[in-house]
């Protein structure tokens, strides 16, 4: 893999060690690490020095169960006899998106609109790399209990997605996830499904087979180390993720009151493209889908692959614009992604190294910034570099 | 019928003549009428002064076929007949809403954007004031080629809106309109099928049963006299009636570039609700649905008569809150309006002439104002006479 030497282990170790001392999306223990890094943060909860209530009991809780290093040890070691690895920031692959967190601000006090911070690391099972995975990607969530006419759509939704190069991302549930993955796979497109639980044993059990396939071909992620249980609550923190790793949200079909009207007030605060397929008001599974119709401005009805295409797009279509007037580029790009994208060549590909050297950035920048540029969707990886995108056409409605 | 004398009876012969000069809503004809009256208009088109060219022509085309005069002559005594009457403005029963199309101005320089002015007449057949109808009224409207989903979904809503005591104005075509105004009838309801012919020939003949039907309950309502062919365009000239007479719209089906579209653009315009119903994505019957969704941002999803209700409701509930503070209502109502408002007794119904009397206003103005406010939801119509509307309670969604 090129790039940057990969992340001091020791703050590898200790971000996979603060998973068991607090749930993923913790805004203290986020914010902790932030200041002053995972080994310094670890270091002080597990001394005792914690000062929200909460987070204390939870530390004090966790560690009666055994030390977080040694289950981090282990849990590594676990990954590595199954063929997963952790992911942390500053690795090359560690997807951009998901730091947009860092800032959401939802409405309503409770633990799961608090507690919405980026992830510390990210345990992955498959070959590719998880920045390329999600610089163009769609969530397509939705019903466990889906319809006919749910799967069928989805079919149709993930199956164009993928055929046309965007990664199918979804949540590995029975129903609207399970279409959206299978769909990607028949495809022979990427999928990555974002779990609730370790990527060793991928919930639901009855989608077993279709995880292997997800595993060989694109990607299982997880939030949480190997062995972990899919708990009730761990959906709703996962769904962030999915909502802030990916370029825009579809649901298909929703019940009243579901878990995917809470992801896409997510993919709306994270001002990522939110979407739904609207479906017969006769309907129950269709009843959620209008609900965000309804009560959500920002939320674009999609009634196929061209619509979709036509919402993520416009990300790509609008910034396609800059490289051709500087004034623009220097605008609304930061320094460094100006530098980047200038130093591009109008054709063919180069190197990130090259690139680097090019533009007088040292490597890490550069391999950040191509991951904001190619999600923008004005570079893209190849085989032998990445290359300049070319505007994307306006797909018809 | 209570209220003022009726119009001027050389002033509803030359309004019916003019009709012959011009399709309804011309801009130059409608204008010069405002300006001059209709019997003055009239003798300058006659007289072959005619500013502008289109009109000129058309003049002389159509006077070629007869005299205006005496085909209006010849229509009333037709309508007369057949039980129908020609309302007027200044009639107590013209529908106050037709008056927003004054000041409608449409973008698309073509004819049918541009001559979207007010009725000059109205023919109606039926027992029931035009604008007690249109008071509480939505338009349920949609494809001739409906499906099952569609008139079952029509025949819901417009049942409850009817059974509600709003009353369902349609376009009397095959399928989406033809299965509201059917529902509206079966509840018991009032309904208002408005033409693009004759009130004589409701067009089409497949549904001439039921224009009998709505013609013993409910009102046929046409701006072409008697006798008049369902021209093409004349269907789009009426549309512009449907969406200015009601409080919103419903499309319940539309196939991609319909009439409905345009109707509903013309909803929007007005500052009239503009909803519609979804459906399968999978449902050529649901494209034009679908596509409004995405393309107009102020229309609006529904799936049931409880959000109309939640839609056309939201206008008396925001007014309803008006005469507890009588700020509000000098600030938002004009000030006859506020008269006649306050001259209400907070329990019980008053008759007009009563009213007039304690507000200290001529009964033609307090009529005028008494459309105003029941359209506003502010006053109901009952039996005996006017009373102040309850506040509209919100649907559950």
């Amino acid at each position: 893999m090129n790039g940057p030497s990969p992340a001091d282990d020791a703050d590898r170790m200790a971000r996979v060690a603060l998973t068991w001392l607090a749930e993923p999306g913790n805004r203290a223990v986020w914010h902790l690490v932030e200041v002053a890094g995972a080994e310094a943060t670890l270091d002080r909860l597990l001394g005792g020095d914690i000062p929200e209530s909460t987070l204390r009991a939870a530390v004090i809780s966790r560690t009666a169960a055994g030390d977080p290093r040694r289950l981090a040890e282990v849990a590594l070691l676990r990954a590595d006899r199954l063929g997963a690895r952790v992911v942390v920031p500053g690795d090359p692959e560690w997807p951009a998106g998901v730091e947009a967190l860092s800032t959401l601000e939802l409405e309503g006090g409770d633990r799961i609109n608090r507690d919405v911070r980026p992830p510390l690391c990210l345990w992955v099972r498959g070959g590719r790399r998880l920045d390329e995975a999600f610089a163009r990607s769609v969530a397509v969530v939705g019903a466990r209990a889906a319809t006919s006419y749910g799967t069928h759509v989805t079919n149709d939704l993930a199956y164009g997605l993928a055929e046309r190069g965007w990664t199918v991302v979804s949540g590995g549930a029975f129903g609207i996830d399970a279409a959206a993955h299978r769909a990607a796979l028949a495809a022979g497109g990427l999928t990555v499904a974002v779990l609730a639980c370790g990527v060793d044993r991928p919930y639901p059990a009855g989608n077993a087979a279709m995880f292997e396939r997800i595993a060989e071909s694109g990607l299982l992620m997880s939030e949480w180390p190997p062995g972990s249980e899919p708990l009730r609550h761990r959906f709703l923190i996962r769904n962030r993720v999915i909502a802030a790793a990916t370029v825009g949200t579809v649901i298909v079909e929703a019940a009243a009151r579901s878990g995917a009207v809470q992801t896409l007030s997510r993919t709306v605060a994270l001002g990522r493209r939110a979407m739904v397929v609207p479906g017969p008001v006769t309907s129950a599974m269709s009843v959620g889908c209008h609900e965000l119709l309804r009560r959500q401005p920002e939320t674009v009805v999609v009634t196929g692959t061209a619509h979709v295409l036509e919402e993520v797009g416009r990300i790509g279509e609008y910034l396609a614009e800059i490289p051709r007037g500087r004034e623009h580029a220097r605008d609304d790009l930061d320094e460094d992604s100006a530098l980047v994208l200038e130093a591009m060549p109008r054709r063919g590909t180069v190197g990130p190294e090259d690139l680097a050297a090019k533009a007088g950035l040292g490597i890490r920048t550069v391999l950040r910034r191509l991951s904001l540029l190619e999600m923008a969707g004005l570079v893209v990886r190849q085989d032998n570099g990445v290359a300049l995108a070319r505007p994307v056409r306006k797909a018809p409605p």
